[in-house]
């Protein structure tokens, strides 16, 4: 029989949809030029360079013109906090994030301080992962030159009020920077409504490629170039356009556009299915995150009594991948900082779930995770001396 | 009559090859994972990954630790500049360079004066585009920390005497680094050899995807980040791992290794035959860059008294793609730098056109341009007032 591949992953990576791979293939062997070339194999490229933006654009309600290519995710939060940071040295040295961000700005703000001499304050969040906004009209002032705050939580899920957040930067003065990444694609942004100044964004979370990320930069922000070099980008992102990624990223753009209402209802519901059933069926667990302004596909749960790694080793051994936090710091064994923000103790932290679903979840996939995962924790729990301790104590739930 | 479709040039990218291609695919709807992630699909990627950096230290006889990923040549020359430099600020703060790098150095350099206060100093070179030594070995210092010159030149091909360069750098407790964009994979490169202690690297100039480069960073090499975030890249690179393009490139990497003897061997023959035979065939030609230490693949010429735009747009009606010089800067108007820097004359810098042949370059190819170029020069000097008062003085040269 062949191994079931059963993947609950798609807030680490998601696979290419056949429409956007079909879209780039043209690209690697026929137009194939350098899009700043002056020649046809030139020109062809720049069409799909001009397409791929404006579709991206489109998602967002962006003039093309305010979207620059980025090598991803992480390049675009670190371009926007150093470039603001370098270019806005004269007005203050003082920028806000939050406790809960990716380590993409978690630790540019952590070079920025250690390096270069700015003061970060990093806020608390409530026990569902939103950002405590009395905390942030506290701590701004004049000195603040920008303000870093996710749209929505890759380990969680929780979505910040950024509208408010950006209001309040603006009354001081401060620029305001979204991490788009898990938002973009995923649940309606439009960058008007919400007044931001920048915004990160990535091609692979929403079946793009890999390799290819844009940031958001609002006409009339000056900030300045991270990467230095030739004059693509209209001069502030060197390096040769990736144009076969850019192309898959505006169709992958395009189809997330077109199919929003449906992909945030379906997503929804599968996931609901998934988070309460685990519940219902698992004692002693926790569902981590917003109850309601979450993504649509994240599902995170904490099994009281045991490791993730344990989980996700023997869920892994069924054909399910899911993970236990961000994939981008596996491999530590460290809690995640965005649970221990929340304020979960230890030992929930570390038993802690992420089962994200996807455009190519089936109704049969959370069956089988219903299925699967319940005897799972059963026999971890077995195992757990926390848990025997536990049930000694409450031999009534001993059944 | 479908229209000719005759590229040259390779400098500026090159398509990727079907092999290549063929090994991406898998990788972007089966094995799609995120490299980091602890799950089948991640375990799979990795996979892909390893091979991949394992390929593509072989083609420079580096160990696979030694090599990083990055987005292409231009982040991985911003990484070595900046990371250096700010690694290294409390022994010095001198930079030594060459006039005829890349503006990913250049631009980086100008940056890293301007805005962080180091002092940079842009070595010379000779006519043929040499850099000179004896000016290196005057200006360098104990405050120097790092001495970045390119091994070959991406518009007049000119080859570098980088293991020299490398011991007077080391004499004087310098770091080296060259921007070895245009020469791995194109020219053997041997990294143990050399001596360098950083080495850049990009996978489109060698028949691998766009969006996919390296930073060679000797063993013991300190050096900070630049791409701050995830623990990808062991904790020096953050952004999920680009694992098709990694895959590609490390085919890429592999096949110019196996066919490298045929390749220089082929391509300098084809290039020769293009260059002298243009000289042959039109009065006024001087060719640019070192006759013999020079890229296989790459000519350069200027011819006297027209200007390379008028060039670049008859040939391309003629089907032939070609350029006055790097794609990165095209757009602009002002002659290249570099040619500037060999001494020559606006009239000629003005005039240049860069040819470059490829592994897909054929014999034919070849006889069309020397067939299709003359009368095109001839066109456009008929138009040059300069031309007509050159020949006004010079009566015995209008045939």
């Amino acid at each position: 029989m062949e191994k079931r591949r059963l993947y609950m992953d798609y807030a680490a990576t998601t696979p290419v949809k056949p429409e956007v791979l079909e879209a780039m293939m043209p690209y690697y062997t026929t137009y194939f030029g350098n899009a700043s070339s002056f020649h046809q194999f030139g020109r062809e490229a720049k069409e799909g360079l001009d397409k791929g933006r404006a579709q991206v654009a489109s998602l967002i309600n962006a003039d093309p013109r305010e979207v620059y290519f980025t090598n991803g995710g992480s390049e675009s939060d670190n371009w926007a906090l150093e470039g603001t940071a370098f270019a806005r040295r004269n007005k203050g040295n003082h920028i806000i994030t939050s406790k809960i961000e990716h380590h993409a700005i978690l630790h540019t703000c952590e070079y920025l301080e250690k390096v270069h001499g700015f003061e970060v304050t990093y806020l608390d969040v409530d026990a569902d992962g939103k950002v405590d906004l009395e905390q942030l009209k506290r701590v701004i002032s004049d000195n603040t030159i920008l303000v870093s705050v996710m749209f929505a939580n890759n380990e969680i899920g929780t979505i910040q009020p950024i509208k408010e957040i950006t209001e309040i930067a603006h009354a001081h003065g401060a620029l305001m920077h979204t991490d788009g990444v898990q938002a973009c694609g995923n649940i309606p942004v439009d960058v008007k409504e919400l007044g931001v100044d920048l915004m990160s964004m990535s091609g692979h979370k929403i079946y793009g490629p890999k390799g290819i990320g844009a940031l958001y930069i609002k006409k009339g922000v000056k900030i300045h170039n991270f990467m230095h070099g030739g004059a693509q980008e209209r001069k502030k992102r060197a390096g040769t356009e990736n144009v076969p990624a850019i192309v898959g990223y505006g169709k992958a753009a395009e189809m997330a556009k077109n199919n929003m209402e449906n992909h945030v209802r379906e997503l929804t519901r599968l996931r609901d299915k998934l988070m309460y059933g685990l519940q219902e069926r698992i004692p002693h667990t926790r569902i981590n995150g917003h109850k309601t302004d979450r993504l649509p596909g994240t599902a995170n749960v904490s099994f009281q009594f045991i490791e993730g790694e344990g989980i996700l080793l023997l869920l892994d051994q069924a054909g399910i991948a899911g993970s236990s936090g961000s994939a981008c710091t596996s491999g530590s064994l460290d809690p995640s900082h965005v649970l221990m923000a929340l304020g979960l103790p230890h030992e929930l932290a570390h038993g802690s779930l992420r089962l994200v679903v996807g455009d190519f979840t089936t109704e049969e996939d959370i069956d089988y995770v219903l299925e699967t995962l319940p005897p799972i924790i059963a026999r971890l729990r077995e195992l757990s001396p926390l848990y025997q301790t536990y049930i000694k104590e409450h031999p009534e739930e001993n059944k």
